[in-house]
C-alpha cells in the first residue's frame, strides 16, 4: 500500500523566517516515525513555505498512514513554535491524498464508490480524494473506503453464483394428499383473504386455529423441552441496531421503515385535519411536514433487539446457555415482486428462538434442536423434508460462500416439498425452517460478555406462515385426512364466519 | 343559508347577437327550479354579456345549491345553443362564492379553514371563497368547509372542559398489599427494561409469564365462554381505513407512520450502502430519495381492520352476532410528553373483542360480558375497581359529550386504584379496559350488511400491559401474596437471566 497525502498548515503568522527552524522540526518528526516502525518506509517532506503556510507531501508505504499523523505533525509544531515563537497552526487543509493498493484478482466490471475517484489497472488500485476535510480523514473512513473496493470487487465474482448448498439429511417421500395450491384454496372457501395492503393477510378464524396449533407444537414440543424463556421484545428496531448487525447496509431495499410525528400537539396538525376533513383523502405535503425522518423500521428479524438487551452486559455463568424466544413482534419484509400466497408475504408471524453460550453448549443445542425438529416434522407432521447447509445472509453479503469449513458456524436451512410446484426432483422446495450458529460475530458487535466463558450465539426462526405452507401443501385442509398425532392437537376447525 | 355565486361562462364564439335569446334560456332555467323547489328562492341572474362571455350571478336560500347546478346550466345551453347556433361553451370560471349561514351559538375565538375566508359577527357567517376551479365544487368541498365551521365553533365550547364521566359501579375497597411503581420495581429487578426506542420496552422472561397469564385468562375466563374466535390481522394499516373510521383527521398526531422503500432494486440502494459502510451512520437525504411517502401506519386499534374485512359484505344471519378478536397486532401510539412505566407506553399488546350483530343481540352481549369482567377482576385478580360512562373518542372528537340518553350505545370505562398514586379519592385511577357499542357509526362507514337484521357494532380493549398494570400495583410483585385464583393460573415465575 503506498499513501501520498499533499497537506497545506496555515500558522497564526508569517513563518518565512524561520523556514530552515520548521524543516528540521519536520525532520526530527520524520525520524521519530522511521524509529517506531522501522521496517516501513515514511517520508515527510516540505514542499513549499509562504508566508503563513506550508504544504507537506507524506509518503508511507506501512501500517503508519499520513492521515492518522497530522494530529501528532500539528501538536509538534505548535509544541516547537509555541514556546519559542508564539506562533501556532490555525488550520490543516488536504489538497489530495492518493491511496494505491492492490486487490487480489482484478475487478470484473468498472463501479465507483463515495468521495473518492477509484482507477484500478489490473490489481493496482489509485484512490483519488481531493479537498477533504481534516474531520473526513480522522473518522477512519479512509480504512472503510478500501474495504468497501475489495468487497464490490469480490462481490463481482460472487454476483448471480448461486447460494451454497450441501444436503445434509432428507425424509423418505411420502405421497401427497393433495397438489392444491392451500392459499388459493383456503382463498375459495372464505378461510382468508388478502390485507388492506401488498403481501398481507386476513387469517379468517379456521386458518387462524392451524396458525396457533403450529405455535402451540412449537412451544410444547421444541421450546419448552430444550428450556427455552419468552421474552417480548419492542417489534420497532431504530437504525443504531441495525447498523451493529449489518442489516442496515445488508437489505435497506427490504425494510418497512418509521416514521413519528415530530409533535402532537393538535395546532400543527390543525390544517391537516382540516384538509383531510374537507377532501376526504390525505394531503400529502401537509402531513410530511409533520413527520420526521425515519429513524427505526418494523422487526425484520426478532434477534437484533434481543442482542440490544444484552448489549455491553456480562451474563452470569449460571444462566449459560441463554435460551430465549419472541413471539409478539411482528416482522414486515418489503418483498416487491416475490411474492406468493401464505408462503411468500410481506408480514408474518415467526417464533424466534436465540441462545447464547459456548461454543460447546450451543452445538449440543444444536444437535437436541435437530431431534425435536425431526420429531416435530416426522412424527406429528409426517412432511417430506430435507436438510442442507446453507450461506447465512451476512456471509452471502459480504461475498462469502460457506464451505465444508464452516460447519461449527453456518446455517441449515429445512426444506419442504410443495406438491402443487410439481414434480418433487424439478420443483422448488419451500425453506420453512432454518438454524443457525453464528460465532461470535454478534456478541462482539453488541460486547456481550460471560463471567468466564468466551461466548457464541445463534437463533433458529420459527415462522409460522411457512410451517403452515408446508404442511397443508402436504397434507391438504381436510382435517379428517390430517396426521393424527397433529389430530391430536388440533381435529376440528371454528366454524368462521357465513357470507352471503 | 344564503349562496350566491359569480360565475362566467366562455364559449366557442361571440354571443353578443343572441344575448336575448341567452338571457331567456336562463330565465327559464330558473322557472325550472323554483318549480322543482317552490318553498325555496333562487334567482339566475345574467349581469354581463361581453363578446364570446357571460357572468352569472346566482343567489339562492334553500337546499338547490348554486354549485350543484352550474352543470345542468351548462348543459342546457349547450343543448339549446348546439342545436341552433353550433355555440357551445368551453370554460366555467367561478369568480367567487359567499355563502351566509347561521350557528347555533358565536364562537369563543378568531378561527380560519382551508379555501376560504371566513367571517364572523355573532352567530351569522360569511364564507367567502375566490377563483376557485369547477371541480373544487363538484367535489362536494362546500359542505364539508360548512360543516368544519360548525364543528369548529361547537369544539370551542368543550375544549377544556372534562370527559363526561358518572359512575355505574365500585368494587369495596381492598387493601393494598404494596404501594410502590411496579415499573420501577421490576426494572430494579431486571425483570423489565426499557426499549430501544421511547416508550417501548423489552420484557423478561417474569413479566412474559404474567402477560401470558393475563392473556390466558382473557381468553378462557372471558372470550372463549362468550363465544368468540380468534383472527389474526395486518398490523399495518392503509390512510384509506382510518379516513373511514375517522382516526385520521382525529388523532394523525398519534400514528406511527411507515413507508415502503420506492424499490427493492439493489443498484438505487447502492449508494445508501456505500455511504453506511464508509460513515457508520445513517444518509438520512440518501435514504428518503429511496422511501415512498407514507400510506399506512401501524396499528392504533386493531377493529378498524377487523371492520374493513368486513366491507361491502352480506353476512349471514346464522353467523351473527359476529364474535371475533385479534391478539397478534401490535399496537403503536406516539404519546410524546404523558408516557409512564409500562401504563402509558408508545407500543403496547393488546386482545380486541369485535362484536357485529343486532342492538339486542350486542345489549345482551354486553350484560354477558360485564358478568365475565366481574368475575376476572373480583373473583381472580381481587382488585378495587370501578366503572363508568365515558365519551368515547369520536364523539369526543366531534365535540359531543356522552349523556345518559347514549347508554344504548357508549363506552364503559374500567378503572382500578393504583395505590402508588397516593389517596384513593384523589389520584387518578388507571384505566385498565373498557367495553363499547358502536352503534352503527362503523357499520355504515364500511357498508356492512346482514341478511335481514339492522347491523350494530361495537368492541372492548383488553390491554395486558394495562391490566398487568392494574394487578402488580395493588398486589405486588411476590407471587406468594398474589390471590389463590390467580395463583391457580401462576404460582411461580421463570428464573429468568442473571447478569453480574
Amino acid at each position: 500500500m503506498k499513501f501520498n497525502l499533499k497537506t497545506k498548515f496555515t500558522f497564526s503568522t508569517s513563518i518565512l523566517s524561520i523556514d530552515k527552524e520548521i524543516k528540521n522540526i519536520i525532520k526530527e518528526i520524520n525520524k521519530d516515525f522511521l524509529k517506531k516502525d522501522p521496517s516501513k518506509s515514511i517520508e515527510i517532506n516540505v514542499i513549499n513555505i509562504a508566508d503563513n503556510s506550508m504544504v507537506l507531501d507524506i509518503v508511507s508505504f506501512g501500517n503508519i498512514r499520513p492521515h492518522n499523523i497530522l494530529l501528532q505533525i500539528r501538536n509538534n509544531l505548535n509544541k516547537e513554535l509555541g514556546k519559542k515563537h508564539h506562533i501556532g497552526t490555525r488550520e490543516v487543509q488536504i489538497q489530495s491524498y492518493n491511496i494505491e493498493f492492490e486487490l487480489d484478482r482484478p475487478p470484473l466490471k468498472e463501479f465507483s464508490i463515495p468521495f473518492a475517484e477509484v482507477k484500478i489497472k489490473e490489481k493496482k488500485v489509485t484512490m483519488i480524494l481531493k479537498n477533504v476535510e481534516e474531520e473526513f480523514l480522522r473518522k477512519n473512513y479512509i480504512d472503510r473506503m478500501i474495504n468497501l473496493i475489495r468487497d464490490k470487487v469480490e462481490n463481482q465474482y460472487y454476483e448471480g453464483k448461486g447460494e451454497f448448498w450441501e444436503l445434509i439429511w432428507e425424509s423418505s417421500e411420502k405421497k401427497p394428499l393433495w397438489s392444491k395450491d392451500p392459499t388459493e384454496e383456503m382463498v375459495k372457501l372464505g378461510w382468508l383473504q388478502q390485507g388492506p395492503t401488498k403481501g398481507k393477510w386476513f387469517y379468517r378464524p379456521q386458518i387462524t386455529a392451524i396458525f396457533r396449533t403450529m405455535e402451540k407444537i412449537a412451544i410444547e414440543e421444541i421450546l419448552k423441552p430444550l428450556g427455552f424463556q419468552e421474552i417480548i421484545e419492542s417489534h420497532i428496531v431504530p437504525f443504531d441496531i441495525w447498523l451493529k448487525t449489518g442489516h442496515m447496509e445488508g437489505m435497506p431495499g427490504e425494510f418497512y421503515y418509521v416514521s413519528e410525528p415530530s409533535t402532537r400537539d393538535v395546532e400543527k396538525w390543525e390544517r391537516f385535519i382540516d384538509l383531510t376533513k374537507i377532501q376526504k383523502e390525505i394531503p400529502h405535503d401537509e402531513l410530511n411536514r409533520n413527520l420526521s425522518s425515519p429513524t427505526a423500521g418494523i422487526c425484520y428479524a426478532q434477534c437484533p433487539v434481543i442482542y440490544w438487551s444484552f448489549k455491553g452486559k456480562t451474563i452470569s455463568e449460571n444462566s449459560l446457555p441463554v435460551l430465549l424466544y419472541d413471539s409478539t413482534a411482528n416482522s414486515c419484509r418489503y418483498e416487491s415482486g416475490g411474492r406468493h400466497g401464505i408462503e411468500r408475504v410481506d408480514e408474518f408471524h415467526r417464533i424466534e428462538p436465540l441462545y447464547i453460550g459456548t461454543k460447546d453448549q450451543l452445538l449440543k443445542l444444536r444437535e437436541g434442536f435437530l431431534d425435536r425438529y425431526k420429531h416435530v416434522f416426522n412424527n406429528i407432521f409426517d412432511l417430506e423434508w430435507r436438510m442442507a447447509w446453507v450461506t447465512p445472509w451476512y456471509m452471502s453479503q459480504a461475498g462469502k460462500i460457506g464451505d465444508k469449513g464452516t460447519q461449527e458456524t453456518g446455517t441449515i436451512d429445512f426444506e419442504a416439498y410443495m406438491p402443487y410446484r410439481g414434480n418433487r426432483k424439478e420443483s422448488e422446495w419451500l425453506e420453512f425452517q432454518n438454524l443457525s450458529i453464528l460465532g461470535d460475530k454478534y456478541i462482539k458487535a453488541f460486547n456481550i460478555k460471560a463471567q468466564k466463558s468466551e461466548l457464541w450465539s445463534g437463533c433458529s426462526g420459527i415462522g409460522l406462515e411457512r410451517w403452515v405452507s408446508a404442511f397443508l401443501a402436504q397434507k391438504g385442509i381436510n382435517p379428517d385426512n390430517w396426521p393424527n398425532n397433529f389430530k391430536k392437537y388440533l381435529n376440528k376447525l371454528p366454524v368462521g364466519i357465513e357470507f352471503l
